[in-house]
């Protein structure tokens, strides 16, 4: 990314300059295309609006990270939207409320006051696809696939992804009887894989399910660790092995569809904001500590605005994604140079090229062919033989 | 604009659904394409920024306009972009520092605290391009071409345009020794055309100055203006002259490039943020009473940033633009219909089918081929002779 003007613009706001933008813009279009061909509709969200159904189902996270402004027309709080995902499940609850499956996805930039981590953008351009109305893995199979498409055509190398189950520890908390900040506390140990605190604040359960309360936290690993989970949680509750075995039949389904994909599982990580209620993910590559494309299920974000719906879908940054990845974008096409006349003749044959989709720069006054280079011009416009043609630049 | 949900959204806030927001896309797309076969380089802006810098050499409009917040990061105050023109003034003048003409694009959402008139957007996506470091009327004559041609890109019918010169007024009110409170009283009554407030005004200014000034109020309507405000303004200082000679200039060349294309003058209207240094222009459509696209020439902006460079260029909101245009879109292309199956010879088939640029949308459990008109669907993947093959709906 060009960010340049450190002095000049907030910490974590950038701005991007030519080159660069032209291929953020051109990774934009190829990305939404590809979102497009797999039958995901775009949707344009506001960038502000009351704080209310803003944060809607989405958790603390979220409230802390978004800027807040009074409206000065109504008087109540709004909020810049640092995130799309909840406006696009309002967009499918409330606005469209079609009736099957609904495939939806969204480009745009969100705010973010304060920054997921240090020295990250709080500027990203957020691009991702949600899938409502359908409850089954099937869904979840169908949008991770998309966001590894996603990371192909970006040509992100060396992607592994981590999968998770929320489900998991929800099940077990709700058996246990946990609830509001203690749940809380032990989701956040459970996170950092803080193994002594989750130990305390299980101290008081019956020992079965403290036992695999805290056996979440070591839970983590490649494919063994779901059979490892099968015997370990046996005992569990019912809604517990039906979120394994969602699990396993997503992982399943992904090395079928991905054999050489590296697939790591983490019973313990419940990554995300706090409105994931099934399969989670995330897709990372060496040497970056932030994922680079990250989603999951969430299944009640909907209710607020009257419809719950299952729900599931991803979300990545533009500018990560282009930076990361080597992707194939459109090299700029070298211009043609307009001399400075008023010849209409000129015109309409400069109007023609650019029909043609030629780049054509016209000089300014005073500018000689020897500017043409500078403005990216490889060949010139001519007067021959009474007529404007294109020749090489002498 | 399939603007709804009014109880959930702000005034002057809307969220783009299917298929429109589709057409949005398609809009941005072609006409950015347009932008860069002129020459215009992609940028993109910042949303939020440092109040200082956004508001710099932009006037009390555009401050009123601005939604602010507090940085938690720094404690400084920072703005919401209301206008992306003084940022890409502030790019060309410190961040890129290019020594010749320097031609940028951009488009990007912008957000209104106070919409501009009643029950306009406060959330209009702007679309603009800007040419700086060259002060000449050619400069302005390729913007206001370049913002024609977007203007028959978008198939936007009747289009007028009127265009004046700041220089004028300007020039007359510094000649009158008129300055802060009094120069701008005038200047709001002038744009009213009101003609009392304009002679109350003037009242104690010397007779042949109080006589220009008040003329200015009048000096609209067709080519022959410019001859009636050469004689008007003969006794005027040698600036009023350069302006209007200015103007005469890109009028001439506006009528050899667009003979159909009818031209308003109007000398007294100072259209615009208070930036504007040189000539203005708007387009306007019958029946809308907003200009749908608009701009002017502001050479001092850059000043503030350690440069004052030319810079000439216009802007338009690109929901307008689709919704008075009739621009000709790429219409949706019909999908193929998958059923729900974990076959992985249909997998690849479907990859097949998308990376040929196909839409492919595939069934979810449950789903029968039925669903597939819904879901924009005209044919299927069928199993035939153990190979997947398109065929259409049964």
């Amino acid at each position: 990314m060009a960010t340049v003007d450190r002095w000049l613009l907030p910490d974590g706001i950038e701005e991007v300059l030519p080159p660069e933008a032209a291929r953020i813009e051109a990774a934009r279009r190829q990305v939404l295309d590809l979102f497009q061909r797999w039958g995901y509709d775009f949707v344009v969200t506001p960038h502000i609006e009351y704080l209310e159904s803003l944060l809607t189902g989405a958790g603390q996270d979220l409230d802390l990270r978004t800027f807040k402004v009074t409206d000065p027309q109504s008087g109540h709080l709004m909020g810049f939207r640092a995130d799309i995902t909840p406006q696009v499940a309002r967009i499918d609850a409330h606005t469209l409320r079609r009736e099957g499956p609904n495939r939806l996805c969204y480009a745009g930039s969100v705010l973010h006051a304060k920054p997921r981590a240090l020295s990250t953008s709080r500027s990203p351009i957020q691009l991702g696809a949600e899938l409502y109305g359908d409850a089954s893995p099937a869904s979840d199979v169908e949008v991770i696939s998309l966001m590894l498409e996603m990371l192909e055509l970006a040509a992100v190398p060396d992607v592994h992804m981590d999968l998770g189950h929320v489900g998991i520890y929800r099940g077990l908390a709700r058996a246990a009887g946990l609830s509001g900040e203690v749940e809380r506390s032990l989701f956040d140990a459970l996170q950092r894989k803080a193994v002594d605190e989750v130990a305390e604040l299980t101290a008081d359960l019956p020992n079965e399910l403290a036992s695999m309360l805290r056996s979440l936290a070591e839970l983590c690993g490649s494919r063994e660790v779901l059979d490892l989970a099968q015997g370990v949680l046996m005992e569990a509750p019912e809604d517990v092995h039906r979120a394994l075995d969602e699990l396993i039949a997503i992982a399943d389904a992904l090395e079928l569809r991905y054999p050489e994909l590296p697939l790591y599982f983490d019973l313990g990580e419940l990554r995300g904001y706090h409105y994931h209620t099934g399969v989670v993910f995330a897709a990372f590559v060496p040497g970056v500590g932030q994922s680079i494309a990250q989603g999951g299920r969430y299944d009640d974000i909907g209710a607020d605005f009257g419809r719950a719906r299952p729900a599931t879908g991803f979300s990545t940054d533009l500018k990560t994604l282009v930076t990361l990845g080597n992707m194939v974008l459109d090299q700029p096409v070298p211009g043609i140079w307009a001399p400075d006349s008023h010849d209409p003749y000129l015109w309409y044959e400069v109007k023609r090229l650019r029909s043609d989709g030629q780049r054509v720069v016209q000089a300014l006054p005073g500018q000689e062919v020897t500017c043409a280079p500078e403005a990216g011009c490889d060949r010139q416009l001519l007067l021959r033989d009474g007529r404007w043609q294109v020749a090489a630049l002498s």
